[in-house]
C-alpha cells in the first residue's frame, strides 16, 4: 500500500492523450497493491486505475498480467480489464515507470470471511481457472517449489530471530516438500495470491477479482490450497472446516477435482504455508523501522503450516468424498 | 498522506447506516492529507470523502472546521461539504475516531502554478475571506505570532544540525516579529494553508478549495502572506514578481487591501515564512528513518525569510499603489 512515484501535471497530461478517455478531472493516490504506485483516476469517461510498476514487478512480465486480466474479462470474470491507447497498446510509460490504465471495479473486501464467502470464493476460482484456458502466454511460477531454497538463503541466517529453530523447521519442510512435490496435476493459469484483499463482494455476491501479479502457470489445485489458507482458518490459527467445506464445494461446482489433485491437497497447502511463511519471513527481516507499511507477521503461516503437516487427507479439508 | 487506521466492515456498515447515501459500493484508502485517515467512498448516492481524524486534528476543533465547510459552500466556494447524518449531525466516530463525510471534490492540483493559476487564487482566496463573513465559531490561530516560541524550544537544541546558526536567526526573528507584529488589522477566518496541493483547477479554471485543517481566525492578510510565500517563489527561492502582482490584483479585483494591510505586508510575509520554516524544521527533527512521509525541506523556508526580511514594502511583493 503506498504511492512511491510521484507523477508531475504535464507528464500525466501528456500519457493521458495517448488515451481516448476524456480529460483529466480528478486524480488521487490510492493506498492499495502492495508493490505498485496506484492512483484512483476521473476522467470525462468515468472512473479508473492507472498503475505505475515499481521495482518488483518485472517488466517482462507485464504483458503476461496484462494480457492475462483482457482475456479473463473477455470471458467473463469480473476483473480490471486493460484500457488501450490509440495505438492499441495496453502498456505506456509515465515517470520512468512502466504503467496502465484499467477500469475501475466497484466492491469491498471482506476482513473477515464466512462461510458463504467461502462458498462464493471458491466457485470464482474455479470458474477463473476455466477462462484462464487458451490464454497463450506463460510465466513460470517463480514462488513455488523450486523458488523456496534461494529465499530461505536470503533469510536462513536471521531466521531464528524471529523464532529459535525456526532455520532448521524451513530447512527441513523444504527438503520434505522438495522430495514428495505433487507433479502431473492439471495445471493452468492460477491466480497464487487470491487473499480476502484481492476479491470484492458487492450486495452480498462476489463481485469482482483483482491484483493479479502473481499469477502465472502452475497445478490448479495450488491455487485452491492457497485459498484454503488465505480464507479458512480463524485467528486462533485452527482450521475452520465449514468454510474449507464451503470453499471445496464451491469449487467442485464449477471444476471437479481429479483423484490425484485430491490426494495432492495437503502437499499443496503445506507448500502454499511455506510459501507465504517464507516471503513474510524475508520482508520481515527487511523491515524499516517506522515505516508506515507494517509486514504481516510470518509465524501466522507456521502455525498453518504445522496444522497441513498433520492433516491425514483432503478429507481434512472439508472434502466428503 | 496516509492511512493511520483500519476500519473494519461491520464497523463502516453500521457507521453508513447512520447515513442516507445508499449502500457501500467501494472504499478506497487515499494518500491525501497529512495529518488524517482518508478513503474515497463510493456509495449508491455517488462518491465521498470519509475522514478519520487522527491524533493531530484536536477533537475540539472539528465543529468548527466543519461548520466552516458548510458555512462556506453555503455561500458560494467550492469546498467538500459536510454530508450530515440522519441525525442531523456532521461528526460521528468510527473505529474509536472522530470521523466524517464529506462530498467529493473533482480537480487536480498544480504542482507548478503560473501567473494565470495565482491570479485566481487570489481572487478565490478573497472570495472565501468574504464568505466567511458571520460565521460565528471562533478558533484562535495557535501557529502565528505566539506560538512560534513554543515551537522554536521544540526544535531550539538541535536546529544547528540542520543548519549552522540557525538557532541564534530564529530566535532573533522571533524576537524582531514578537515587537513588531502587525496589530489591528482587518480579521477574518482565514485558510492559513494554502498550498498549491490544497487548490484544485479543472479545464483551465479553480475549481476548488480543500483541507481546512488550519482555518482559524486572523488577520486576512496574513492568509495572502502564506500564499505569497507558498506560490510566488522559484524552486530557487527567488520571488517572481509577476506571479505575485497576478495575486495580489487577483485578491484585489474582489477585496481591496486597506493601506495597514498593505503596509504590513513584509512582515505578515515574515511571519508566515517563519511560521513554516519552525513546523518544517520540528518535522525534520521528529522524522523517522525510512518513513515513507518525507518531511519537507525547512530550509526552503529559510531563504524565503531571507527574501522578506530585505522587502521594502508591499510594492516588492507586486502592488503597484
Amino acid at each position: 500500500m503506498a504511492v512511491y512515484t510521484e507523477v508531475a501535471d504535464e507528464d500525466l497530461e501528456a500519457f493521458l492523450a495517448t488515451y481516448d478517455i476524456g480529460a483529466l478531472r480528478s486524480i488521487k493516490g490510492i493506498a492499495e497493491g502492495v508493490e505498485n504506485s496506484n492512483f484512483l483516476l476521473h476522467t470525462d469517461a468515468g472512473y479508473f486505475i492507472l498503475t505505475l510498476y515499481e521495482k518488483r514487478v518485472e517488466e517482462a512480465d507485464l504483458p503476461f498480467f496484462l494480457g492475462l486480466l483482457e482475456h479473463l474479462s473477455a470471458r467473463g470474470v469480473t476483473c480490471p480489464q486493460p484500457v488501450k491507447n490509440r495505438r492499441g497498446a495496453a502498456l505506456g510509460r509515465l515517470s520512468g515507470k512502466p504503467a496502465a490504465i484499467v477500469t475501475f471495479l466497484d466492491g469491498v473486501s471482506i476482513r473477515r470471511p464466512d462461510t458463504r464467502h467461502c462458498g462464493m470464493l471458491g466457485e470464482a476460482l474455479a470458474r477463473m481457472h476455466a477462462a484462464g484456458e487458451g490464454f497463450p502466454l506463460r510465466r513460470a511460477n517463480a514462488l513455488s517449489v523450486n523458488g523456496w531454497l534461494p529465499l530461505f538463503r536470503r533469510a536462513e541466517g536471521r531466521a531464528d530471530e524471529v523464532l529459535p529453530g525456526l532455520a532448521v523447521t524451513l530447512a527441513e519442510e523444504i527438503a520434505t516438500l522438495g522430495r514428495s512435490w505433487p507433479a502431473g496435476l492439471p495445471r493452468g493459469v492460477i491466480h497464487a495470491d487470491l487473499f480476502p484483499d484481492n476479491v470484492f463482494f458487492l450486495a452480498g455476491k462476489l463481485s469482482g477479482l483483482i491484483d493479479f501479479y502473481f499469477a502465472c502457470d502452475d497445478a490448479l489445485a495450488y491455487d485452491l490450497a492457497i485459498c484454503l489458507n488465505a480464507w479458512c482458518f480463524e485467528p486462533d490459527a485452527s482450521f475452520n472446516i465449514t468454510r474449507g467445506m464451503a470453499m471445496i464445494n464451491g469449487y467442485e461446482r464449477v471444476r471437479r477435482l481429479e483423484q490425484p489433485e485430491i490426494e495432492a491437497l495437503p502437499a499443496l497447502a503445506r507448500g502454499a504455508a511455506l510459501r507465504f511463511l517464507l516471503t513474510r519471513l524475508v520482508d520481515w527481516l527487511d523491515r524499516t523501522e517506522g515505516a508506515l507499511v507494517k509486514p504481516k507477521d510470518p509465524l501466522e503461516y507456521l502455525k498453518k503450516l504445522r496444522f497441513h503437516q498433520q492433516a491425514g487427507g483432503a478429507r481434512d479439508y472439508g472434502l466428503l468424498r
